[in-house]
């Protein structure tokens, strides 16, 4: 037993409370790590960790990223072999008005890791970043595509994925960076169905939509977004690795609203806002060509539509 | 008189003591600008200033971005029309080993000018950035090359060009990011000829060049990035815009080593330290492809190798 312990590579899992963290690390005690995860519960919920917290080989580290110094005794004291880094802002509406606030908890939680990293010698990173990096374009995004930001949120992804990069390339680090696309699914702290399913609740007349319900993304499911991460850390073995992650096709907001109607409605009327996006610095149109996911052999996931009415249900069964 | 002076333009340089920026200051006072200089005197140096002293519409201002209510302060205090952002660590190889230099006077300093002209309403900034956010590429750069820094500088720039590009989305801000190509001539603070330059000083008897000589890059004449980016503020229009400036060819670091044991050698003998690279983060080999500065109707530059000759003679006559 002691000896299958030392054997146990350890995880140091960031935003490890949050939507995708928990599950994230859900999946790595299953697959026998040993699970770290550090989260500051700004978005992250203890509710997500029940079922790690039952689990001896995970623990909890409750600090900000931002403060370096607690961070570089965490490196000091436990011998981790990777980071999963998915500790960020994910607000990606709030960061627009706040504007320091992805460029703290977004970039330079970012660069807190790669410093720590670099201090005490650690070879692996995998980071989650998006396709908010790459701004408006007509053609489906591929790992190539111009990236010009038009959130903070995205800039911020864009200069963490830059820091990575050049940290791998000067300090001998691999690293895996994984822009994700939209993600649904039981767990999430904020987003589309959660907005909608909230205003169900309090509104019995009208279900307001942001935007004219034409704006069109790519969605997938969290259950199959962490085994594509894990997929990506086991198949890809480049110094950098760099993936777009998503489905080929893409979903309306008009769609989900109405799915959402049908699951969970209670005869309301759909209002939309107006105008061609819900936000300043939303990308209201993208689409993803994850071709060289797919050269990889990565299983198709199920497509944008399918995981949307998934992820409904989950969302509905998990309230 | 008055007049003439109600409508001078307002530009503020950041950096503006330092090589590339002392030739701006003096290049826009040239053109009828009221000038503000920051600097925080680093790297930059009063004496590079001493023309532009002389003249009435020029203004200092010795203090460090870093301070963002000091910067607040003076965009709150003066009516500015565009801020040329210049300034940065520009010493790639000191990055590699202090971390945070990067961070903070590459990047930070960059979010703190946009932050500023943010709440002020400042709506035109020129920002000069650089090649290596693109790292090693076997193909001549052109402005979609792909962008992986190999360097704590490259990856600050590519970061401060992604906030800026964010920023103009969000805010309305007009942006020119120029990215210059080895840049050489008089009052230059670092670089390739000024190290050699104190090399051939100290040692009588032998040169020692780090790599091996073959390091290929292009070089462009202070004076003449001066007009490019005076050309190109004045020529492009679009809401963001994005150069890459340099000439086509490039030149080895043997050619320079040779071309000043010519002008100013003592009969020393070159000595290369080897390796393919001076210094860990350097990229040894680029070149670049200005077709897009050149469709704008850009005059072709000296090519780089008449570019060295010629700084090598500017920087002999002002020593």
């Amino acid at each position: 037993m002691e000896t299958e312990l030392i054997q146990k590579q350890t995880a140091l899992v960031t935003g490890g409370a949050g939507f995708i963290g928990s599950h994230l690390v859900d999946r790595l005690l299953m697959s026998d790590f040993r699970v770290i995860c550090v989260d500051n519960f700004i978005l992250g919920r203890r509710e997500h960790l029940a079922e790690a917290m039952q689990d001896p080989s995970f623990s909890l580290e409750e600090f900000d990223l931002l403060d370096l110094e607690r961070l570089d005794q965490l490196f000091a004291d436990e011998d981790i072999d990777i980071v999963f880094h998915l500790a960020a802002n994910s607000d990606i509406r709030e960061g627009t008005t706040s504007t320091d606030r992805d460029l703290n908890l977004t970039f330079l939680t970012t660069y807190n890791v790669l410093e720590c990293m670099r201090r005490h010698e650690l070879k692996k990173i995998l980071f989650t970043s998006t396709p908010a990096i790459f701004g408006e374009h007509t053609e489906a995004l591929h790992e190539e595509s111009s990236a010009r930001p038009e959130s903070l949120y995205g800039a911020s992804k864009l200069s963490a994925e830059a820091f990575i990069v050049a940290f791998s390339s000067l300090y001998g680090i691999q690293s895996w960076i994984c822009r994700l696309s939209n993600i649904v699914g039981e767990r999430s702290t904020h987003g589309i169905i959660l907005d909608l399913l909230n205003k169900l609740d309090s509104n019995k007349k009208e279900l307001e939509v942001l935007g004219d319900g034409t704006q069109t993304k790519p969605y997938m499911y969290v259950g199959e977004i962490v085994e594509a991460l894990m997929f990506i850390f086991e198949n890809s073995d480049e110094r950098t690795n760099i993936f777009n992650i998503g489905p080929r096709d893409a979903t309306t907001v008009a769609e989900i609203a109405e799915a959402l109607l049908v699951a969970a409605g209670d005869g309301q009327k759909i209002v939309y806002s107006g105008g061609d996006r819900g936000w300043k610095g939303d990308v209201p149109l993208y689409r993803y060509r994850p071709s060289k996911l797919e050269a990889l052999g990565w299983p198709k996931p199920m497509s944008s539509t399918e995981a949307v009415r998934v992820a409904i249900a989950k969302v509905l069964e998990s309230r």
